[in-house]
């Protein structure tokens, strides 16, 4: 019995120490990020009704229809893990009435989400999204601003190559006339597509542009961008006009859509120079109709999602390391039984004075500790022998110069502060 | 259909912004105080396999008898949302070989944990723990460590009346041993014991000296301390040694057994003055046969784990306030279409530069924008009109002094950083 291993679920991730620490400069910068952009931290439950997923992701998505982790409760009530971060956002700002606050609501979540995928390199079944929503404004302003805080994420943590592609899907009047003006130009060719396009020009025509097989037949396609009333050109323009501004590197793609049918406007999608070929590291847009589907009023919304494993894999493979060497303050080593114990206080108050200090537990002798005191890289070592301490005193050495010299034990903290 | 509203499960919370903030700031002291001790960080999945938990958390207890979220994945295995911190810990340490590292192992973790139980004033289906583990080592200065870490946690919130209870539960032989002289001791008083009592005094005796009503009677039950043979006597000296070197304040508790069958030697409880009474906050202990009864070599560990939602109850309750208000460095009003142009612009280089700043996007006058200013605690604000833009200038007013200067557009960011 106690020889049975026990294993990770599939498709799941142990982060261990060595490669936590890249996670944790990612999620500082989003956080520093949101700070100097203002928006602040919303935190919703691991799991939610599964109707809220239905409704909020669409019941004919593959999410919806394959993908989510689904359980009956001891309650009886079916709930699903989180297969996405915005219906659970846009659930709890309509449940706590945040639109009845005077400012635009400008949020943003951190953490983990599940979707039961096949595994594959960079994707996971429990994976992790950084993401924002801006709630109760239509001006194109927000539309740029979410736009360069996810560009700026990237260019922060020294993506190379990004880029937005951005588009308008306008209205959803405005789709319904593109979407016939699309089949008309899709029938004549539609024996001559593959299967995956045919099927779509059912379900979701303005999808069938993505082909990767039959896309060379679409050069003659209309555009959306020829379909836009006149307040969806002027909402378009408007948010083309800030990036020029800000300078941030966008190209149009009117082939950009965003698959659910609440997206309205703008839509983008994040680019980097990927693995072999350019790769989508996230995306997002406007959602006008979301929050009344969710139930709550007619307030517009905006915002992106992106995948914190992916950008990972990217930043590796343009060979971009994030992992900021902590360094150990110092290292203690006591001598002795007596030394032992004044070396317990000591590192308890160099500790708690903001010192990071690291000693032994293993009973070793000096030369493997100071080999430990080299693996964490402590700036100093500082080494208590009996000697030393009837003296009042410890010997203090810098591991970077050589130099050692002797402190008193009493201004010992004061090293360091 | 759309006026249907959706709520968050029964027992989760939404953290809004507001709320969010002192999260934060628990969760930066325990990584800060991590740091110093030279503990990092370890991220296990948010569901295992189930019986890891019917392991690793024991088959008879509530938790794993009652309190799980178990389903079936789509490939029809048992998954279980983590209940406890520990286990998942444990099952990585073993399965990803850190034992295999020279030093000894310091971990922590952060993070939500689930439990279906009756939801009360701090007690929720989704809640959340901080914890560390320590694996690799028996020395009873990382026990006397753990116990100051978790005391330091507190002190530095600014919790009142933090104290450490601790005890010693022994090896498994000598709790047989204890257990017997116990029982001896309880049965000729059985039938003047309450239910709950009689029923513990078959499956697990030691836990019958916590029962509230009948405390009363157990005056001159034997001590475990009494039974304590010598390697555990010694270990236990050691540990209290250590702490008085330190000054941690702690009190001996022979009661204090932390129910599960894999404790051994130190057990130790956090106590703060809770809400009418003295309230556990936190506890944790030495577990020296739990890596084994996991899969893995005869490692001894020791751990404590952390309940953060129990504690923001208990610190608001003693009147400590967390919320360190986060102000923003400036507020940007444009007046005028050019204006607003270069405000885009202007905004994105400040928040390049690492300066907070916001602005309005409800195409509000100007009074409106000034009353948003004060609500973000704005240092400053800052006014582009079309005639200062002429002149290549911007109006900045010390929101705390009311003093009003212009300043050259170029050398706007220089204000800030």
């Amino acid at each position: 019995m106690a020889n049975e291993k026990f294993e990770k679920p599939t498709g799941t991730q142990d982060i261990l120490p060595g490669a936590v620490e890249k996670w944790q400069f990612i999620e500082e910068k989003a956080r520093d990020l949101c700070r100097r952009y203002n928006y602040r931290e919303i935190r919703t439950p691991i799991f939610e009704q599964t109707e809220l997923f239905e409704r909020g992701v669409g019941e004919t998505t593959d999410i919806v229809e394959k993908e989510m982790y689904t359980f009956k409760d001891k309650g009886d009530r079916s709930m699903t893990l989180r297969p996405e971060g915005t219906a659970g956002v846009v659930r709890a700002y309509v449940q706590n009435k945040l639109y009845g606050e005077p400012d635009v609501t400008k949020l943003y979540y951190m953490g983990p989400m599940f979707r039961y995928e096949r595994p594959q390199a960079g994707r996971y079944r429990q994976f992790h999204q950084f993401g924002v929503e801006v709630f109760g404004t239509a001006d194109p302003a927000i539309d740029a601003e979410v736009i360069a805080l996810g560009y700026s994420f990237y260019k922060e943590l020294g993506l190379n190559g990004v880029k937005a592609e951005i588009n308008s899907v306008g209205t959803p009047e405005v789709r319904a006339a593109y979407r016939s003006a699309l089949l008309a130009f899709l029938e004549p060719m539609k024996d001559s597509l593959c299967s995956d396009c045919q099927s779509r020009m059912e379900r979701n025509p303005l999808r069938v542009l993505d082909c990767k097989k039959d896309q060379g037949k679409f050069g003659d396609a209309p555009s959306i961008l020829d379909s836009l009333d006149e307040e969806c050109s002027t909402h378009f323009e408007k948010v083309k006009g800030y990036l020029d501004a800000m300078g941030i590197e966008y190209e149009i793609n009117p082939r950009l859509v965003r698959g659910l049918d609440y997206y309205t406007h703008t839509a983008f999608e994040f680019k980097a120079q990927g693995i072999g070929a350019i790769d989508t590291v996230g995306g997002g847009g406007r959602f006008n109709g979301l929050v009344g589907q969710i139930g709550g009023p007619d307030q517009p919304g905006i915002g992106f999602g992106i995948g914190l494993e992916r950008i990972q894999l990217i930043l590796e493979h343009q060979g971009v390391d994030l992992s900021a060497a902590k360094q150990l303050d110092v290292y203690l080593v006591a001598l002795g039984e007596a030394a032992e114990r004044e070396l317990a206080k000591l590192i308890y108050e160099l500790r708690s004075k903001g010192v990071s200090a690291e000693r032994d537990y293993l009973g070793r002798k000096m030369k493997a500790q100071m080999k430990s005191a080299d693996r964490l890289q402590a700036r100093y070592t500082a080494i208590l022998g009996d000697d030393e301490l009837a003296r009042g005193e410890i010997a203090l050495k810098s591991m970077e110069t050589g130099e050692q010299r002797t402190v008193r034990l009493d201004s010992l903290v004061q090293e360091f502060v």
